[in-house]
């Protein structure tokens, strides 16, 4: 590709631009965002070429855009996009949900929506910034496409060669799929960490609480560290799959009680042994040929 | 102390010897327990001094016993011992959950029961048996001690003592009061993790789900991978205390729904909010002054 935009140069938009550089897969990044200064600090640190400041020269025979700013501000960037949008350039995004993201696309974009090809790549860190960006992030991570019918096949092929180059592995699914499976594996459980520790917080002993408190409790809530304006717009946009896990978990903690309430030892443990097991298969299974573990941004 | 006699020569009680040997305050560990094999490795391995076989004579002129086998023998244990207890010796045990340890001794002890002094120390690892046995496992943990009003302070500071040799810290709740922290920070996460696991594991879809799961699931399931045995125990030993913090954390979980469902993002936020500023707070109060991190047995 001769010209990259990235709207967004920390973590997620700078190691993109860093991984396709070391790769030589790219001629020039252009940098795009609200900070000045981040956008400073990513030239000088060469994560990018030039910092755009005018849109229409910026998207100006671009072979393809990532948008890597928080989510909230997808909508208003892809309207501020649309008029300028070159028929060769393809956009693509890094957000953690998509169904909003494409209802977005579509009202922002309208005529041009088929050169949107959404996305969300499956990794990240707890570090954020320009100064976090590094050039093997994607490395061996997953990287989810979520194509519209609109779509041409080649401008699929363009994103994901382009993430395909950071070493990326990718994964198709419809945006409803992808909704679904992360308001499951990811989503609830941030909003169950959440829950754990404000409830825990909010009574009259918390202090005596936490000070027993151990590495089992910490890895339980690590997720709870998390930005909380962050997980609020992702709870509010994934907001119907994320209910629909919820009540499944309720009714689930529901049956639960249930049979601690009737001292039922054989159903406590026919769960935590369902658990066990399909927690063990999965560790051996998936993450046996994952790369070392790392922290996630927002898996 | 002269002789020590510890039932279970696994990861808690082995660890407890070698770390009173080498302390120096230990003269000679007898070693009792269900698993001849398990005995002779211990013996091997330097961690116990004499297999005891006869009870009367394991326990003739002991300074101290510790229970360290599965909480579930602690009542036989107990009855085993009554008998043979001489007036000079003082009992105590490492089980996760101290109420039912209490009725159960005096169930088993009647008269003796001031000898009994009830322990839970706050340590572990994933490994076990006399293999996992270390001489620094207790160095900066916690241990807490839930005497009873029948125990002399002599006989409570006999065992507080032994821990310190350990160099472990002492801390001190009714059982009452230890039952109601442990549910609160520990046992409802257990139940919580596996309760996502079975849920997530039960779907028509899991195999796809299980897919995506990534580094925060892991962590947030981690105590899901926990001996679902010893766990249906704890949950039931603790029935009424985890059942409390049950109620409670549905009733927050209710809560957050209908935020949720009401798409109130300002409500979600404060809740998330508070969760990560309190996690932050005790991550930055108590962590600090802990020993690196390590894996917890039944925290």
């Amino acid at each position: 590709m001769n010209k990259v935009v990235i709207f967004g140069v920390g973590l997620i938009g700078g190691s993109f631009a860093r991984s396709l550089k070391k790769a030589g897969a790219v001629g020039s990044v252009v940098g795009m965002g609200r900070s000045a200064a981040s956008l400073q600090r990513a030239q000088e640190l060469g994560i990018i070429d030039v910092i755009g400041s005018d849109m229409g020269e910026a998207l100006d025979g671009a072979d393809l855009v990532l948008l890597a700013a928080p989510v909230a501000q997808t909508e208003a960037i892809l309207a501020a996009i649309a008029p300028h949008l070159q028929p060769g350039t393809v956009v693509t995004d890094a957000g953690s949900t998509k169904s909003d993201v494409v209802a977005s696309a579509r009202r922002a974009l309208g005529g041009k929506l088929a050169q949107f090809v959404p996305g969300h790549p499956i990794a990240g860190r707890e570090t954020n910034g320009p100064e976090a960006a590094i050039d093997d992030l994607y490395v061996g991570k997953k990287v989810v496409l979520t194509a519209l019918d609109e779509n041409a096949e080649a401008d699929v092929e363009r994103v994901a060669a382009a993430w395909r180059a950071c070493d990326a592995i990718i994964h198709r699914l419809t945006p409803q799929e992808h909704d679904k499976v992360f308001a499951a594996v990811s989503h609830l459980p941030h909003l169950l960490a959440y829950a754990l520790v404000d409830d825990i917080a909010n009574k009259p002993h918390a202090d005596l609480l936490f000070q027993y408190a151990a590495s089992g409790f910490r890895d339980f809530t690590r997720i709870a560290g998390s930005s909380p304006e962050m997980w609020r717009d992702i709870s509010l946009a994934n907001q119907s799959a994320l209910l629909t896990e919820l009540d499944s978990y309720l009714a689930q903690l529901t049956g639960l009680r249930a049979r601690l309430a009737a001292g039922d030892g054989a159903g406590l443990e026919s769960v935590y042994n369902n658990a066990q097991r399909a927690r063990h298969q999965w560790i051996t299974a998936i993450e046996a040929a994952e790369a070392p573990p790392s922290q996630d941004k927002a898996d």
